[in-house]
């Protein structure tokens, strides 16, 4: 928890997750599976503990709480249980929700010849090709959880997906690994956005 | 005047209120109608308690003080009646002052299809049509009072608007709510500006 | 020098003083006129006491020092002279580099209808036009010294001028009034800087 | 150390070293040659003493250690030779990101006209002209140290190259003097960059 918490206030200073954007949980227990997650309308540049809780797999608290999880926390229900991760993270970034648009009639982007793409786990080479797909966003968030299932189950080596207008979603094993890809993709999305510019 | 404070800090540092720009008020009576308000000239990254003070519904000062309250005050006073709002806050950065300027002809913007548009109270989905009126500006503010009063009852929905060459306009319930909707609005609006630039 | 030494920490976060550039004083004696101003080659993020020495009308140094004046010492005595000001400014950000590059075959910019303007002392509205003057760079500070007396003579009204490739120069009565100067010239020049990219 | 913990914390501030990306050294014995290193993964921007190792000519870890040096340890170390010099930065920012994209064809760029010029150790005038090259990037480190060493004899004057997409090299007598050309060198590369934008 105390990870998520400096990891919000790091990405509130660098404008990730304004006006309570943006959702983070990690896996507390994995059978049963239980989410630490931050609650809805919660700030996440001044999180403290009480805005977070615990969830199980259907995404319901656990335990007493008055507290609602995020909208979306069953997409990171659906992250979890695809990748076997242990931490998801979603920041709302200005070029994020721009390409997301920009590119969204392509269902995604593809990302080669960074260097900054080794810092995404696995990949040990600028000449990587990262495919990002890009989903249309959408209020119900059965639906949604559905498409997230499918997107990961398409694009096995995806490191990160973007919801279109809505920014970025990757993890990692740790929040640290998470966090790390965070800011490799933020880089990432910014250099593109950047260069179509030029 | 606590948060107001730490508001106009936070603003600073993202360059939302430099050179003294910018103004903020609270409600502190709602009958007879009183207003916190910071003063005329006050550098908004490092208010302090003598940097505000209390006025009536006419915009006059209450008690004794030898601080004239900001030039817009009046403007905050047709906010506060208009929308029985709790907090009025007001910034002046560089994306909300050239779009102002970009769609001076059309009156306004239109905002659609982002996520961050539910960051706004009662907005629940991105698919949500912000109309942000632009009006000009004016030095005469018994004049642009009126012109804030009519903007307001033409769209009476609208969360924010924008002075011409002068920055954004937005409230909420509390004080936490306004900056919230601070934040999404200037998130909004260097979204759409960029992604024109594209 | 206190006052000095704040303003330089806050350019540096705004990247306006990278790398020792710009440089700062303050008149600490009208008659003899003698000025306290930052050493060559300090870097203005970080400055101490120790990286301040005062100087004479001539820009000799005053008293016992190993430290030498900023090169640009003899621009800032013209500017007092010329100004009677307290405080003299000079910033180094992008935005101004770049704009000093862009207008200099028109020998200025003209700033037109924007709300910050009246951030500059004495101006009291946006429709005011503010000319900033551009100067060639030139590493002769003598022959530099001489254009600037002369380019503030045929602009009395001027707040401010930029050197060619090189950054902003501006002044107040006092440090406070200086720094205001910088935030809202900074401010106007990445302004029109955006705009012309729209 | 010291040092190179303050610089990483500062260029991450300004996001020059996102995502562990970066890596910095200085000379701690020049005969026999040791280097003091970041090791291999660590984040530059909260960087502490179990962060660095010490190498020796041929980039061997001197004394026990289970840190790997960072994967560039051999550039460094033929820099250090080909320049005689006592630090080694290497940050990853967009825009060094962006331009050695952009102008990877012509095999450099040229900086010419820019008074932020003369923080380039040596310099003293803006008419100074600037090489920068840029190389290719390669996995295969002892490949690209044979590059590194031949662009540094070709260009015996540079204070700086990029790799491409890959970002900035460059170095200093000591670390205040390298960490001033970076800021140099990242000034530059943004003006450059939003010029061509205009």
């Amino acid at each position: 928890m105390k990870s998520l918490i400096e990891a919000g206030r790091r990405f509130y200073s660098r404008n990730w997750v304004l006006a309570t954007s943006g959702n983070f949980s990690a896996v507390v227990s994995e059978s049963p599976l239980q989410l630490c997650i931050t609650r809805s309308g919660a700030h996440k540049g001044t999180l403290t503990p009480r805005d977070f809780l615990t969830i199980d797999g259907s995404a319901k608290p656990v335990g007493r709480t008055s507290a609602r999880p995020s909208a979306e926390a069953r997409l990171h229900l659906e992250i979890v249980r695809a990748r076997n991760t242990g931490a998801v993270l979603h920041t709302h970034s200005v070029w994020s929700t721009m390409l997301s648009e920009h590119h969204a009639s392509e269902g995604g982007l593809a990302l080669h010849g960074y260097e900054m793409l080794k810092a995404l786990e696995g990949v040990i080479t600028h000449l990587h090709r990262e495919w990002v797909p890009i989903l249309e966003n959408d209020q119900d968030m059965a639906r949604l959880a559905g498409d997230v299932a499918r997107v990961l189950a398409q694009h096995p080596d995806a490191h990160a997906f973007l919801l279109r207008g809505h920014g970025l979603y990757t993890w990692g094993r740790t929040v640290a690994e998470a966090e790390r890809h965070v800011e490799a993709m933020e880089f990432l999305l910014e250099t593109v956005g950047r260069r179509s510019q030029m």
